[in-house]
């Protein structure tokens, strides 16, 4: 069993509408051993295919990007979530709906810091229904960046994110993919 | 000179209304190695203080304590900003106004992460008003847990926070104190 579905069976916690805390090593406090396991596993994964940046979106994402990044010896960069309308011509945007917060939130990124001369690495805390990473692929495309891949910590293999984003194409790593968790009893992907 | 107010030559932009952006190392795009400087740099100050925690605030300040985090061999903690009414009973809550957006936030934390038992080092990107990192101290106070620091990456040093703060007791470790930036000119304070 790997790194992460052990410690998902440990400390993660099953709550209503299909809620998984892992608010103890992996969102709210972080367990910087783990975020190392977590960075070594996408550098294993990406080492050879030209990374140029990591990509994440605020703010969990942002502890996972930084010790993967540290890897691969390449800078991070985070989307901002704002509610703001007034914004720079300098940014790019993207609609985000968040089935969580039920809110819709546009997603930013300054054109300084992505263009068509990177190949990025996309990395995030959780992968479920995948709104989230279709705005960071579509900043990404609005910047002609490349993807080199998503390296996933936990992806809801129930919730249909993962699958659209592997059918367009992309090649998608998850550290942990949860099959099921009825009844407060988590089931992964073999 | 210090390799942050160094880089704040470099790279940092005064902009209208006293807005220092440092976005393209600090709080935008993270440049790693100099994460490891800022960490590093607050390990030689807290090294022999027994700390226990690495506390700071969303977004930004995520790096900072991830990479700080990383020298002490000790979790982090992010407290988190939120507009709910609605939060578990097992939170600390504090209300922050933030003069750059004109809001006040409800910063949370779980009670599980932090306790009486922990002696913490607090860490963020700037240090201006301080109300943000008066929220985090309203924190510490309801869980009873000791503040052996406050690590910053780059006071304003014409503006109360760290004045304040350093009147009430506490040890604020600012790696660059911006004296002054009228029109555009960065002075630090010797």
């Amino acid at each position: 069993m790997e790194f992460m579905e052990r410690r998902i069976l440990q400390e993660g916690e099953v709550r209503e509408g299909n809620v998984l805390k892992v608010g103890s090593f992996l969102n709210h406090q972080l367990d910087i051993g783990l975020l190392e396991e977590v960075g070594e596993a996408f550098y294993e994964k990406y080492r050879g295919a030209g990374i140029t940046k990591v990509l994440t979106i605020e703010a969990s994402g942002i502890a996972i990007a930084c010790l993967t990044a540290q890897k691969f010896g390449v800078p991070v960069v985070f989307a901002k979530k704002s509610k703001s309308r007034n914004l720079d011509d300098d940014v790019y945007t993207a609609e985000v709906y968040s089935y969580t917060h039920q809110t819709t939130n546009r997603v930013t990124l300054s054109k300084r810091f992505l263009t068509s001369a990177d190949n990025v690495l996309i990395v995030d805390d959780f992968l479920a229904n995948g709104k989230a990473m279709e705005g960071l692929l579509d900043v990404c495309s609005q910047a002609g960046a490349s993807v080199a891949g998503i390296g996933i910590c936990i992806e809801k293999g129930f919730q249909p994110g993962g699958a659209r984003l592997r059918s367009k194409g992309y090649d998608v790593t998850s550290l942990a993919i949860v099959e099921s968790m009825e009844n407060g009893n988590i089931v992964f992907r073999k």
